[in-house]
């Protein structure tokens, strides 16, 4: 009897010739059938972003053999958006993995990231979705220590399905050997900026945005800790914004209008 | 006795001429100093975009006498990182508005919305935020029925202080007389999308996106059953991603790793 052959849409953010998701899409191949949508630009910090005042171009791309591959002038999400309407035309796959990211997206980092946020529409539209990082932001990047959690993460979410909209956040430590995979919350953890200013050879300033990752969370059941205990961090995510805890406390208030 | 005048960070994500703005800064003239840090282009669906491929502009403008304002190259949460880092340099305003966006952000589109994922960027900065939309995407939009409420809003969270690592998301009705403010949830509403499939000059196709906002839910506590009946809804928002329902079901997973 033929098994079912799940049917995997890779998307990321770093571009689609990042090496990130060239590793993914090789993992995805041993597990099912592999549609790659990536942008044709590096797209990291693109968070939610979705192109609304120009058009978009989707091209396939002859990339890695035997692998169907396209291209998209758009943001991490565009590319999700594109993939459900225009390539399976409804046909939803049977899972979305977006990355692997270069760089972290533990803590706050889940809402800027590009990785993330991809991950995000999948599920958003019904599908269930994983997003992958490691923490290294370069091109030279290992992702080898990785393989073997991300396949059975993955192999996970298609046996056991993902609680009603929800997804999940994998960060993975820089290498060395693993201590395993642990379950987490989101740190509280946020970038504290620095604007580098400079001048122009016109005298007009502009500013970098950089910054300084920084840890205001003392558990040990945040992503952060895991991933600076050498643990696979995986965090469940959902897209409902809403503050439950805080709709009796705005019900208290007396407003004069 | 002289009382602390409150100093206000106006953003938005429609751009720095956008009429929405324009009404929101009148408001917050009556309260409070203003200080106005807007796109100098339109930025709608940004979502919780941040530059970091390239450098930002900052400008001072001179368009309205008496108020302090500045555009910027970047997206609405570029504009508040660079107004907390070198317009406020630390000193921290004691209120950040967003809006008013032209355009509603019930629902899912508290992800989408460049407007709201400002607000979003203050909070996490640990300033009392506040994004305001109304049903209205057109330049010609009317905000007058909206002006008592976003003062008295505003004031009620000046006044309050909002819960730890919360804002409000609130939205208005196109007009008519407003049944008064309802606390809410996000309603579980996506967009179905729609692209428009065109051909260029060179025989190549484009997508516009273009999609129908459904609503999935028929709770009546909801923002866009608000909106529906005519009452301006505001929803407390948070940014913890993390689906803590879903952390004991992930760690019944038997993962072979």
């Amino acid at each position: 009897m033929k098994k079912h052959l799940p049917t995997i849409l890779v998307v990321n953010d770093d571009g689609i010739t990042a090496p990130g998701i060239k590793a993914l899409m090789h993992v995805m191949k041993e597990i099912g059938r592999v549609v790659v949508v990536a942008p044709d630009s590096p797209q990291s910090g693109m968070g939610h972003a979705i192109t609304i005042g120009k058009p978009l171009r989707l091209d396939p791309v002859d990339v890695y053999e035997g692998i169907e591959m396209y291209s998209c002038s758009g943001t991490p999400v565009d590319c999700v958006k594109l993939a459900v309407n225009k390539i399976f035309k409804g046909q939803k796959p049977d899972l979305c993995v977006s990355g692997i990211n270069h760089g972290l997206n533990n803590g706050i980092n889940v809402l800027y990231s590009g990785t993330m946020s991809a991950a995000v529409e999948a599920a958003i539209e019904g599908i269930p979705a994983i997003g992958f990082s490691l923490d290294d932001y370069t091109l030279q990047a290992d992702f080898s220590h990785c393989i073997k959690y991300v396949k059975e993460i993955a192999l996970q979410v298609l046996q056991n399905g993902m609680p009603t909209a929800t997804l999940l956040n994998v960060n993975f430590p820089k290498g060395g050997s693993l201590k395993g995979i642990k379950i987490c919350r989101q740190a509280n953890a946020k970038w504290a900026e620095e604007f580098d200013e400079r001048m122009d050879p016109h005298q007009r300033p502009y500013y970098w945005l950089t910054g300084v990752f920084q840890l205001n969370d003392n558990g040990e059941d945040n992503d952060s800790w895991a991933l600076d205990n050498n643990y696979v961090s995986v965090v469940p995510v959902h897209f409902d914004m809403t503050a439950h805890h805080a709709i009796p406390v705005l019900n208290s208030w007396k407003f004069n209008v």
